[in-house]
């Protein structure tokens, strides 16, 4: 089973490199651009062929090592 | 209108961002993670409301700053 983690800074917390790829942008002319946020996707290819199993295995994964859940947020999706 | 642009390394391209990271889950005693890859997920609020030309804003972004099309892939996603 496959599983994707999508990590992403939460709202309120100051995004340097979200900030330094807006300012990029608009100095090569993309003057639409009003606000970007960077974040990161973790692909895991796990052995594991239960969801239930798999999803609660990542959960702890975020927890533990994938996402600082202090300052940012994740998303897991399971791909069979 | 928000775009998502998903950029991952492409499939043979060595990532030793994922390989610390299983290797971390390992010594975490996360035994179940056979391959990690990682990538990155890049936010933009755009002013265009017109899907058509958001996405084509975007192509143009992508190829040239925020992918790099020799050793990446990249999807677009546009949320209304």
């Amino acid at each position: 089973m496959k599983a994707k983690v999508h990590v992403t800074l939460k709202r309120g917390v100051l995004d340097p490199q979200g900030k330094a790829i807006a300012h990029a942008l608009h100095t090569l002319g993309f003057d639409g651009v009003e606000d970007v946020r960077a974040g990161k996707v973790i692909e895991l290819q796990l052995k594991s062929t239960d969801e239930a199993t798999a999803r609660k295995e990542v959960e702890a994964m975020c927890s533990k090592l994938l996402a600082n859940t202090v300052i940012e947020d994740y998303a897991i999706e399971l791909v069979a």
